[in-house]
């Protein structure tokens, strides 16, 4: 079973591979097949879903990486973590928190916070 | 239906009421029957489970009261906030981040973060 650190790490390196099949099987060791991810812009109910999700940000924000803000905490079947997303080398243009209920060792749901948004959006 | 600030709000209140016949009330207003709570160090599974848990923790840190620290964050169904215990008018010596899932107006679970634990524990 991975560590709250380890399950959070994966996850963010599921967010920044851009390799449809890496990505695909990123997301396949890590998501439970009908997890969950909910944040205040989107939503998806499904791990294709949520690979769908991740193109999509990839897409808006082809320069720029995630990254987590400081190691992950959990507890029994919870997990959360800080993130943020910028261009490599350069200061973050968005941070967020993430919590995760696991299920096993997969992910089962997130939900997501923003703590700072693209002043562009 | 309370905003996500004022939920945090209501629910910090509860945790704060000694008075058992007032807690009991505020709880009601507050939390569905079958609402749950999760953190590292304790766990309840309905409305006066909860208020047990409270009770609790008040008769552990009797001169300590909870703050929220900054504003509550929601979205949809989701809201999350920190607070701060501690003495009144002096450092808190325990803080954490709660994650919050609505159920309409009411909290519907909760599952706590510790961000800063009491040096004694």
């Amino acid at each position: 079973m991975r560590s709250a650190n380890k399950l959070a790490e994966d996850y963010i390196a599921a967010w920044n591979e851009t390799d449809a099949k890496r990505r695909s099987d990123l997301l396949a060791a890590t998501f439970a097949p009908d997890a969950t991810y909910v944040d205040p812009l989107m939503r998806g109910t499904s791990r294709s879903e949520i690979d769908g999700l991740i193109a999509a940000v990839q897409g808006r924000f082809p320069e720029f990486r995630f990254a987590l803000a400081g190691p992950a905490d959990g507890f029994g079947d919870y997990v959360r973590f800080s993130w943020a997303l910028g261009p490599i080398g350069a200061a973050p243009v968005a941070k967020g928190t993430d919590f995760i209920v696991r299920r096993g060792d997969a992910i089962g749901a997130v939900t997501g916070f923003l703590d700072l948004v693209p002043a562009a959006t």
